[in-house]
């Protein structure tokens, strides 16, 4: 196969530590396999980037990163010392621009979330409530509440105003909720595969193997839950053996805590998706075990980007105590979405996949060196 | 004191049989104390007065409603049988109107939804996490998402856009974060009295018996997201009494799952408070117990209007089974409130503040009828 290139990004804080530890795994997997994998690292987009050029990353960073196959990122932000007036020096919003910048650079146009509550992982939630969370949490990632658009009026006076546009186009809403139930039936199809089943059951009460729950808030954001709800509907009928479901985004909340079980694939707006996603991740094991796929599946010369759910944690870093765990599971999702032209590579993401897993069932969370969990998952790799 | 006049909205679904506990318990108190309280009962808004007239209430609705010293509606939203393409025939958006429209009308500019775990309250989290929940949310219940401006172009063809504007005033923003520290004073004020205190810390390291967290999701939203920032530190010199914390909305509902006990007085704006009250809900005993007040603090020619969080539920509405209890609790902070103008109504409502509590402690959230348990509150307040 042609050799398949990654960008490694270490970025801020805990960032390069985590991803060292991904970089052990992907050479030990090369190793074992022959994979034809490189990658390259870069030092941006990072704060001491930013530090020494005044900007996170080079003018020509998405060329450059374009070259590659995918992009595997630590983590981003480093709000850096105080200053004497109690403000960071460097606000999030520039520190984490770059990320929101690749999204929309590369067209990344879906960020996929799995929440699945593995053994040894933390939970939350009383009477093992959590215990069947299974669901892939599909957020819509280029438009929406995202796109930037607005401004302040009259800036810092007493009648100021201050803006912000949502804009969501019937296209990439098509796009976002036909992935959804293409993921659903994928699910379902790997359930069978694994001697899994669910049951859902669809509004004239048939059941289904699968399920779409589409989250808006139409009953308050009326234009885009609107066109949402009557694309959701027009897809639907592609999809006959997938049930349908609707959340109003605020009783979606409750519902991942009362009954995180009946959820299998939730799409959602840029926003809401963000808030969900999170929510979600707590719930199935913390941040700790979250990754966060941005993936673009219709343009193959555009890298998608893989990072784990969790920032970069500043007040841990540089301790050896960060647990990569999370940035292993991402990992492993990025070598399953390359092995689409390199069948060996999501084989070693499987591979991956379960010996993080196999490492947190037997562990659980407690506090380990960084390393120390990097070398038990290389060891059970070379096993 | 001049007679109290209360606009009493039964509503859709279970909304008139909580509200008819809601009344015996007001009728009891009114006969125990004498108070100079009236109350006049509304068929609307409602499903049925739409099915009649085509519309949820009469044209001259507020103008009504306006003669009175508050509002206390049951709930909105009766979907009604659904019709042979599967779609309900009267969806949120129309039936739930009238909520958005008192808030509007009345400039009730903050919506307040205390969370606190009262002993026999449903638990969904571990570890006893939920056990010291005591968060007050206020939400900016004026503006912002819920502007209602916006439209879609070309709608239904290929290449429409939808837009929703989100606007925000410094002056809407100003006064929701002071109403906001103000209320955590007030509550520091109220634990010392009740001999317990809190500790809460400043970005200067010192300790405060009480907390303002603001959220908002300024790496991503950054217009209102930097102006909320601004105002927030602006108005926070006026207590430093109180300390400050900021946390975007994504890690808020995050940290209200890992760590609630940290969570004083929450900020939040229109879409993100009503997020988070209902994420604050459900921890902290689920629907069946959560009051909420849209409150005009500042005109008092406009009524506020107290309403539980939870729906109308029509999938058991009739069955005399609804739980009343976040019902009676909405009852007892709008018998609160209006005690501002008559102290006596203030004693009624920590009467039948401590009667509902005292009865979810004893009896827990075993599934009783409605009546029994109205009749059981109604024994207590009478005692
Ligand atoms: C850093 C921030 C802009 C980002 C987002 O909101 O998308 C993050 O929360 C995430 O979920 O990846
Ligand atoms: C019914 C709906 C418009 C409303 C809101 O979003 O404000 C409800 O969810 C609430 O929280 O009171």
């Amino acid at each position: 196969a042609q050799t398949t290139r990654i960008a490694v990004t270490p970025g801020d804080g805990i960032g390069p530590e985590v991803v060292a530890e991904a970089v052990r795994c992907l050479e030990t997997l090369r190793a074992k396999h022959n994979l034809a994998l490189e990658w390259t690292r870069f030092p941006w987009p990072s704060h001491a980037w930013h530090e020494e050029y005044g900007e996170s990353w080079p003018a020509d960073a998405l060329a450059q990163l374009k070259a590659y196959d995918a992009i595997l990122l630590g983590a981003l932000g480093d709000p850096g010392p105080m200053d004497d007036t109690n403000r960071y020096l460097l606000p999030d919003s520039i520190s984490l621009a770059p990320l929101l910048d690749m999204r929309k650079g590369f067209d990344q146009w879906v960020c996929e979330r799995p929440a699945r509550l593995l053994p040894g992982a933390r939970q939350y939630l009383k009477d093992d409530r959590a215990k069947d969370i299974d669901m892939l949490v599909i957020r819509e990632n280029s438009e929406g509440e995202y796109v930037s658009q607005g401004g302040r009026l009259r800036q810092g006076k007493p009648d100021e105003v201050a803006t912000q546009m949502e804009v969501f186009t019937r296209r990439a809403t098509e796009r976002i909720i036909r992935y959804g139930f293409e993921q659903a039936r994928k699910r379902a199809g790997e359930r069978v595969q694994e001697g899994r089943t669910r049951a859902f059951r669809t509004l004239d009460g048939r059941s289904c193997e699968s399920q779409v729950c589409l989250v808006t808030k139409r009953n308050a954001l009326r234009y885009w839950g609107d066109m949402y709800t009557e694309v959701f509907e027009e897809v639907s009928h592609d999809f006959p053996d997938v049930a349908t479901h609707h959340e109003l985004v605020d009783a979606a909340c409750m519902k991942f805590v009362q009954c995180p079980w009946a959820f299998d694939v939730v799409v959602a707006s840029n926003l809401q998706g963000d808030i969900l996603t999170d929510l979600a991740a707590v719930l199935s094991g913390g941040m700790g075990v979250a990754p966060s796929c941005n993936l673009n599946p219709t343009d193959p010369n555009m890298p998608s980007m893989f990072e784990p759910t969790h920032g970069s944690a500043p007040d841990i870093a540089g301790q050896g105590i960060a647990d990569p765990t999370a940035m292993l599971f991402t990992t492993a999702r990025m070598l399953d979405w390359l092995g689409r032209k390199d069948p060996k590579l999501a084989q070693a993401g499987k591979e991956l996949f379960d010996a993080v897993a196999a490492d947190l069932a037997e562990q659980g969370n407690q506090q380990r060196a960084t390393s120390q969990i990097g070398d038990a998952i290389c060891k059970r790799l070379q096993a």
